[in-house]
This record gives structure tokens, sequence and C-alpha cells, in this order.
């Protein structure tokens, strides 16, 4: 019974993801789901991509988290269509709420809408929310070990970035290992490497991101 | 109906732990459960522990995640009883998984048992496995906020445990920020500070866990 009911939760998920990607679609909304672990750096990096590309794109953000608004107070300096979603202890954002978070947004006003996850490298990869890509993050200290460890990210992501390369010299971090790992879970997966607050890698990112648009 | 499922598998879940807590009662065994972030560094902690520890205290670990045996392999060297459950795919350790484990251990042969949870700050916290103590893991590259965004293993560990200080300098993290903020959801918490590696501040976890275990 318990398989059955999380086949149906699932399926009802993958309807109303369906309905965000035609709306957005119907929009000319690009949209990208970000992934990583709790403090890999989800929301510094937007903040970075907001500040570098509010020229170039009009960007909207929705993110998710179990408790507080403070992304969405950090997004706010950068740009005017953010909206918080609080999933009250649910470890994942699903379709249902992103709908409801797009209801806050004017998609109209929009090239690219990102969706910032809740903090967790495992729940959020199981649930279409309507994204056109999936972004995986693994941060330098979290250690070279986390792709074997969390594989389905890696089959699922788009893109892989590697963040917060600026610590490599501070944390025991093999490079080599880490690319080797990923590799062997899929040899053709893209990888970006960045240090956000630093700089390093973000053009690179920011190129990916309008190339992305581009092609949606 | 998915709320009485749920219900039922936390029902059920709650007996098996009750179980596992009745039988390391019984072989004299106290139980510590470790929950924290991808590379917060719980494996590391533990392979300082142990290896402070083994003259003093007869410690055996179980040690969750989605893929791979490679924490049981890093702790195989510094202790004799390891055994590794992978969840295929599954967030948390649940009171099941810890029985099965606790079954390739010879708990007559120990003082304390280890569990170290899956790499996941949310959904592990809502599953008793049978455990005596449960520590939370922040570190510090994982960022100030992280307390506010996690209240939930504020709210129920015995012992929080801020990991990485060595990394302070190089990051931005408010220290006064992040203890007003664990502070604020519960004013009696214990905190300890430490960074593994460099091993600062590991004595004082170390004279946690004996007295941890004196009085179970």
């Amino acid at each position: 019974m318990e398989i059955r009911v999380v086949e149906n939760v699932l399926k009802l998920n993958d309807e109303v993801a369906r309905q965000n990607r035609e709306a957005l679609g119907a929009a000319g909304v690009a949209c990208i789901n970000i992934i990583g672990s709790p403090g890999c750096g989800k929301t510094t990096l937007l903040e970075v991509t907001l500040g570098r590309l509010r020229d170039r794109l009009r960007i909207g953000v929705i993110t998710g988290d179990i408790a507080t608004t403070r992304d969405a107070e950090r997004l706010a300096g950068y740009c005017e269509q953010v909206t918080q979603i609080n999933t009250g202890g649910s470890c994942h954002l699903d379709a249902n709420q992103v709908r409801q978070g797009m209801g806050n947004l004017s998609l109209e006003g929009l090239d690219l809408l990102v969706i910032e996850n809740v903090g967790n490298l495992i729940c959020p990869v199981g649930f279409d929310l309507g994204q056109g890509a999936k972004v995986g993050l693994f941060s330098v200290p979290e250690g070279d070990d986390k792709p074997a460890k969390h594989p389905r990210i890696v089959l699922e992501a788009d893109l892989i970035v590697l963040t917060k390369t600026d610590l490599l010299p501070h944390v025991p971090f093999k490079r080599d290992a880490f690319e080797r790992d990923l590799r062997a879970i899929r040899g053709d997966v893209e990888l970006l490497e960045l240090a956000a607050l630093a700089g390093d890698g973000v053009d690179t990112w920011c190129e990916w991101v309008l190339g992305f648009v581009g092609r949606a």
C-alpha cells in the first residue's frame, strides 16, 4: 500500500510539473532547478548571477526552505521577482509548490526562472518541477567523495557545478578523484568549477546560463 | 490516506527503535546517532574519535549511505566492528536497518555504538533509531544561517557540534549570528566547536563522549 501511495504522489507531481512546463513555455520563460546540500553555495551563486546578468536577462527566483525567508531577503536586493516557499518541514520542493510560487510572479516579465531547491542532495532529485534544466552543486569543503555517494544527481543533472574552489588550498580535496568518480557515473557529464565570491569561473557559468536561455 | 500511511510507517519505526534501545540497554551499550549534511565532517570526526578513544572504549559503528562502502572502509582502519548500510536511495536510516546492522556486530564486545546517519540535515531527524543521544553537526563552510533554516535538529539534538572551525578565516561566517540563532531556537542547547583535522576542541568532544557513556 505504501508503494502505491508514493507512486500516486509522484504521478500527481509529474502531471503538475507538466502543466508548469507548459505555462513556462507559453510565456517564453526558461527554467533552471538548482539542487545541492545545505550551504553548498546555491544562494551565493544566485546573488552573483543576478548581479552579473541583470542587464541582459530578466530573472525571477523561487527559493525553497524548511524555515525562514532569508534567501528571498538576500536575493531581493538583486531582483524584483523573488518568492520564498517554506515547505513546512518537507525536504524538497514539489511541482504544486512551484505552481503556487509561479502564481506570485509575472511570468510575462521574465526570460528565466531559477528555482533554488531546499538544501538537500537527495530528495529534491526525484521531483520534477517543470524545469528545463537541473543544475547539481557540489562544494569543495564537502569533500571529493560526494558524487560517488550521491550518484542520482550526477545521472540527472544537465550540469554539475563544483563550487567554492577558493577553499581548495585549505581542505583535503582530491580534484582528480572527484572528476574520476563523476565520469565513472556518467562519462559525458558537463562540469563547471567556480568560486562565486572570488569571481573565478563565474563568467563561464554566466555564459552557460545565457546559452541555456537562448536554446530554451 | 497518505498521512495515515506515513503515521503507520513512523509507528512501526518507533516500535523497532524501542526494541533496539532495549537490546542495547540489555547489552550495556550506549548509542549515539550522528546527523548532519553531506560533507559536514561526520566520518572525519569518527576517525579522530576512534583513534583517540580506542584504548578507553570499545566502539562499534553503523554507517549509512545511499551508495558506496567508503565510510566503512575509512573507519575499518580504526575499529574492528564497523558495518555499512546502503539505503538504496532512501534519504535516512530507519530503525529496522539499524537492527539489521546491529545483527552484524557483537554487542557484548562494545561499550558504545555510533550510528553515522545518511548525509542529510532533514529527513534523518524524524526517525528514532534506538539511540541514547542525537548529535547534530553543522560545519563552518555551510554558513552561519543553517540552525535557523534547520530548527528541528536543534530542537531534538542532545548536543550540537560546529565542525571545521579551522576554516573560519577563509569563509564568511558570523559566529555570533550562528549562536544567536541557535539559542533563539533553544536557549539551553549544548554547543561544542572543533576542527577535527587540526585537533582543536577534540579533547572536549572526547570528554563529552566518555561522560555520555558513563551516564548511559
